[in-house]
């Protein structure tokens, strides 16, 4: 159904390819805001979209991304001093701001003005809940600030961790829109987790009709990804995941629990950062929530210290515990969702080879979203803005509700999510 | 003498290759039935003639050795759950029976019949000789059981040991024919291993000629690899190696030692799997036998716990002990038999270019059995049956014997060697 | 300003390549003395200008420097037993003496003179300096044995160690021709080292003149890079650093230290090894020297015990210390000059792209290297003798000296440094 040329277009993010052009035309998650949490402290190393990056906290707390190889002979800045404004190269001394300016260079005298005619790449830098974000496009292209709604929610009422995934973006993004594999995947694992746990009324309901509809619907930044079931003789119980273009999900919670989402950002095209967040758009997390996200449950994993490898990888199979699948424990050995996830989808592959698949109707929210990022990337090619720049679309909610059966998806949808009632509003 | 033409056609098993078409007209070893003892057990990665596929044992004592990944989204089913007659793949529970048959897609209603058009490669497997084995051919071509002795012993009269080298599997078969390397590589490590070591008889024989005859000559299953020596005026002392066609040799014990023979199964065209033997034909082996062998002494080897690969690999330098080889404890500096042969062997680099050997007489063994694969490869293409696909050629026994000079050589052998003594009777 | 093509040209020394052929003209240094130091030791594979080659020292002390692979099957000599006079292949007891010679092969009767055909590649050795030195090229263009200082004081009167970096041998090169760089990347690290701590009055000339001239010339063997600093109102301070033909370089030192000097000997087109050398023209070292050098002090490096492997290398990013560089203990935050070196070196990649550089007025010594390089890998290439091959040229001293300013630059180094003036008397 997806041929290997389109897998190609669809899974290849560098400078010059087409979902490259894509995804720089949006605000992208790059690195946690505590990485270079001190002005003047050490700077990171950045690969994103397959380009190597530098990100620093300058003196006065201005984030740069930058090049990460200075122009005077390609030596990495990351051995750089970040010092009185600027990254200083450890070769020769070269110095740089947060724009990539070249502002000192020390063998050449000041009067020669040379340094002025040296800059290396740089993309602008915003911080908002918790996380640098960049936009790597054209500067009149650029779009208005990040609006989702983990983003703009008090640090308190948030959870946001970083882990290394060693697939292609699009496999990750691909399970976070399958809300169908959580009943196979991660079938006894969400019991009893802090973050993930089911309420007694949606359990029952869940548990009322075991074959629920899968019906996936163009919204205004992406899709509407919803699972519709069977309440009594007159009611849906419709669950209704978020796709937002190019590289977010958002999934809706029971209960009361926190709401969860992420950002699948290519870091080249074998390997993404994904961006794992719990907010709650009304409360504080609670501290046994903030502790489990801590800890890796929900869908935050332990990390390997000092680094954001998962401690369970596929050099060690996922630490995959045979005994505890064999006694339902885990479905699939493999301990933790966000590890489940990365297992299968690593399995695949770097790059999963989309042309063998065997697609069903319960695909059908991937077949859309590819779909959805195929012409975005066409409608972008061609000078037209893809979906998902506006701020209100931003803003999407993913939602669980109980609706009488005769009102339709997208009125009952526009009562219970706010950004949709605003996109209906606004047509 | 081999071309690099040739060379190449050798070396290469994957599908659609002549060596690899050859190869797929066998029976061959695929992991120790012990790797998968259980119904219901973890199943086993398996690479084979560079297919990735998976072996398990499922609720009924069947063994399936499949297609890794699973035809809908190309996860690996090496996460799958191993129940009720099937593994389930982790990610959304697509099941599939022993033959690759998918018996269950749980998002279809089973009325749509959807999972019987749904069918992964499969190959079918036997049990002989606590070894799994399976055939990838095609199914019109299926050859008889195999019949090779070792394997029809009872398990009290058989060890067999399983690791992984780290080379072309031709590079492991033609050390295994090449009986003369054993004066060198070998020499200083055999004397008191209780599965290698000589009888007073044997050795005063050995001693008696420095310079043997080297005299392979072409057997119903491969090729009888033989050195000749003289035994006073009149007689000879015959030592005869057997190959068997595509990947087996059988070597003549001392004395009463167990017989020794080795499988070295292309993993792909880098690695391969050598399967060591073991046997007694006549009695069980000795507890100080099977301890020797499972201590990885003869030509078994300590392996890395939950591994197939030796604890003396190439990444430590085969642990080299240059003392010990100053000392004339091995003439190599690495200890033990099998790794002897991996030093060496690795030591070529993953693919030896025989286009740049220098050959000499007592390569004539190495010689012929490039000869016979490379017939046996364009008589397979041509559509005819290769040679060693007859019970009666596979139950050759590798011997050691004394005889009278005017004795023909295949008129001795047929005295003491069951399956010449059959195949001449047939013919 | 070095385009591509020179690029390629400059950084690969294979054979058939130019810049091969011209290193080839010249005796390069192999490994340490003290790696074989034992007649019949252990032998040490060498890779060297991408040929894979074996070292080892025979039963009456002489060295051999011969294709790593023996000539029958291609397994490597290093598993082979070095006795009576010859290396001895492990597999079939081939045996080759320190010209390549083969000299037995036991299953060929000695009188068929088969032996006497097979010859291994191989080149002729010499010790110098603690280190053993081969020449690579035709026969009868083999040069006069190396006469750099260094390698002909007393063993008292010097130190060499041997370290791997892992990136082309021109990027090191450059960064030891590129005097400016350590007023960055070494400043606070030369202070209290004993091999490199500078003496008051150097110290006091250095201060007053912060922007030092930068110089290099043209010399019989390679280069003067020298730096040149007003001191007072009549005379110079000049610093010079000995380039020598083709990857030597010998540094100025301070006071009454030692000399330091480093051969860039690549390994293949992606690592080098480099010797780093201390050694005083007119005295022993000193205990104090002696041990800061053994300890991986001055320009030496503490080594992965058994190998020539910096503890500190990029796999653990040079054990950064981001405290110590913030306190200005270290500038890059990496200890140690040699590590600092490898640090920024092999950040600009395995080969750096030198066509995107942006270089300056300081960066001519680099710039006039690479075009002394290529003139005399064309000079070679035309028939013509490259420089650098004469002793004379060889016996270079890199020198400080304070002059009048009247007296020219090739007058006052005539007076200061003996091969200059012995280079000038012959002119």
């Amino acid at each position: 159904m997806t041929t290997a040329q389109e897998n190609e277009i669809l899974t290849r993010t560098g400078p010059g390819t087409p979902m490259g052009a894509l995804f720089r035309r949006y605000w992208l998650p790059v690195l946690l805001a505590s990485e270079i949490a001190e002005p003047e402290g050490p700077p990171v190393r950045v690969k994103l979209l397959s380009e190597r990056l530098l990100a620093f906290r300058d003196t006065r707390g201005r984030v740069g991304l930058i090049d990460e190889f200075c122009a005077h002979r390609g030596v990495s800045l990351w051995f750089g001093r970040n010092e009185d404004c600027g990254i200083r190269c450890a070769y020769h001394g070269w110095k740089y701001d947060v724009n990539g300016q070249c502002i000192d260079v020390p063998s050449e005298p000041e009067e020669s003005g040379f340094c002025r005619k040296v800059r290396l790449a740089s993309y602008p830098c915003i911080e908002r809940g918790g996380v640098v974000w960049t936009y790597m496009g054209h500067a009149e292209k650029r779009p208005p600030e990040p609006a989702y709604e983990w983003a703009a929610v008090p640090e308190a009422s948030r959870h946001v961790s970083k882990r290394i995934q060693e697939c292609n973006y699009l496999q990750a993004l691909e399970g976070g829109l399958d809300s169908i594999h959580s009943s196979f995947l991660h079938r006894y694992t969400v019991g009893d987790d802090p973050l993930l746990k089911r309420d007694p009324e949606s359990a029952a309901m869940l548990r009322g009709d075991a074959r629920p509809v899968f019906l996936p619907t163009i919204s205004a930044g992406g899709l509407h990804v919803s699972t519709r079931r069977n309440v009594g003789d007159d009611r849906y119980f419709w669950r209704v995941t978020q796709f937002l273009m190019p590289c977010f999900n958002l999934f809706p919670p029971y209960g009361d629990n926190p709401s969860g989402g992420h950002a699948f950002v290519p870091i080249d095209d074998e390997s993404c950062r994904i961006f794992s967040i719990d907010s709650h758009p009304r409360r504080e997390l609670s501290e046994l929530e903030q502790g489990a996200a801590a800890a890796g449950y929900g869908i935050h994993v332990p990390l390997v210290p000092g680094t954001f490898m998962p401690v369970a990888n596929k050099r060690n199979d996922y630490l995959i515990d045979r005994e505890a699948q064999r006694a339902r424990k885990t479905f699939s050995g493999v301990l933790r969702v966000g590890i489940q996830d990365a297992a299968v989808q690593e399995s695949m592959g770097p790059i999963e080879d989309r042309s063998r698949e065997s697609l069903v109707s319960t695909d059908n929210g991937i077949i859309m979203t590819r779909k959805r990022l195929l012409d975005a990337a066409r409608a972008s090619a061609e000078g037209r803005d893809p979906p998902g720049l506006d701020p209100v679309a931003q803003k999407a909610r993913a939602v669980s509700m109980v609706t009488p059966r005769d009102v339709p998806f997208a009125k009952a949808l526009a009562e219970h999510e706010p950004a949709s009632a605003a996109v209906e509003a606004a047509e």
